[in-house]
């Protein structure tokens, strides 16, 4: 069967956004990307940096409240949808749970055919990214490099510490079934 | 039973974001928005401006091909089943298809409690604004701003030529159940 | 002699920066801008936030520290030089400082023929625009509102609050020499 | 004497706006930075994509006609005469007119401490990052990471193929008098 959803998890600064730019580029069918972060933003400007809904440190840790995980668990349903209505999708996330993020999608996207990978950059890099990006808040690079991988099986992994996004969105491809 | 999905429509630079905005901020609840333009935003860049997919003529014509037909049907069913499980949302788009648009989203809805609001602003005014926020193709917004509401029916109009989206905001807030 | 720049004042969320993309729009000239915006995201990170650099509360407050004011007080010499140098500009800025602002300016644009434009807003309105745009703190709309106008002194004034910034930018169009 | 001014100069996509901002991260005085990137943004939407300013074309090729050429000239005095005021200024800049820009430059910085720094990078690497940012036109990577050094003089040159943004901005720090 062919390969209906890619799963792309990593930290933030990893290069997620850069893959799912090339994959897009790359694959000949169209891939919607469902991203986190454009979760976020369809959000109520109330609900970031509050109790019940998300908050980003200064010192770049995130927590999330009961309404935050409330919603992201009727927008994971909103994309299983998506890809059972017949559009292929690559999901951008970021495994602030681990296996329990992963465990999620994994209940969300059962029968689908989905291909799991983590995206890895060094932390050291990742967090130079990110003052060279400028747009997040510094420390969430480090914070997250490694502990979003912990205890989740991937199908493949790619490495952007020395990669192009580019080499890693090829190899991603070349998995597709 | 309470309103589950408001579905706003209305042409572009009509005000349809402002009053998103506003809404989320004056409602007691989280209302995630499902916006088209986010949708346009998360297809791969050569989907835009490909007969496949959706193009925006200098003219400010806008045309969809078969590719994002397709993927726009499956991003509705992705919109209903978030609101199915749990979400209340709120819809940002633009009927191109005028009745044919709104008979897609009904489909999608079904049994659910839609409130369905036009967003008007007349076309000169929408034309101002389209110059002074620089960031559309000129003409959009005169090209739309009849041509989206004919044959659409309506619970609630609101008009921003003389009214501004937090006062419009707020008088759909009070025809929510 | 004819105009060489025109020094837009106003408050956060008074439409400034509408003004400026019609004026922009209606002129025969290339009119670029100098916006404090920009001069702002120019700025080291590290100097937004800071006591040094310039620091916006959570109730819509602005300060500025001494290192803000040298670099400020260096970037209006800058744009005056590109003023002499031949470039007709639009200055797009907040008088935080009233009439002081506007005699730091009138020192550095010394000679120049300078078009002095206040762009009005009532505090209600432009605070109802500032939640519709959704990307400025809550509240620098209404402490700004009057403040920035008191004591200065304009060849001419706008007001956005019931009239749409390409009527306002055709207004100050019609008075320049 | 003190270095006043860092010139930055690359093609598309080879990583100036990162460096800078690592520079402006690691470097103890604030150094804000005058981006061509900000300067055509600051000019009116007409400007773009006609003769008489800037267009790029398709294939990734930018011309630039006489008023935009008039302009960029003035804005070149307006960069100088912020420095001449007192502050250290970070200029990002492409040459497409290679030595030709260079010497504009050297006209408007006369008499100030310059450091002319090339930032380059391999033209496949450029290539495969614009198709990760996703936001500029495909083949300007690829057709400036040559051209835009060739009869250039420098006084550092680093370059990002192999080696990240805030690496090479630790070097340029490193060559600050």
């Amino acid at each position: 069967m062919a390969t209906q959803v890619i799963v792309l998890n990593g930290g933030s600064s990893s290069g997620k956004s850069g893959i799912v730019r090339c994959l897009q580029a790359e694959l000949p069918d169209p891939w919607p990307v469902a991203a986190i972060d454009a979760f976020v933003d369809a959000l109520p400007a109330s609900l970031r940096a509050s109790n019940a809904g998300i908050e980003f440190a200064e010192d770049g840790g995130v927590t999330v409240g009961p309404e935050f995980r409330r919603l992201e668990a009727a927008w994971r349903e909103g994309v299983a949808a998506m890809v059972r209505a017949g559009a292929r999708v690559i999901v951008d996330d970021v495994f602030l749970g681990g296996p329990a993020s992963q465990e999620s999608w994994r209940k969300a996207l059962t029968d689908l055919d989905v291909l799991w990978v983590g995206v890895r950059c060094e932390g050291t890099v990742a967090e130079a990214r990110e003052i060279a990006r400028g747009d997040r808040p510094r420390g969430m690079a480090a914070a997250q490099a490694e502990t979003v991988h912990r205890g989740v099986a991937y199908d493949l992994e790619v490495d952007t510490t020395h990669t192009e996004s580019l080499t890693c969105a090829r190899t991603i491809a070349a998995h597709l079934t």
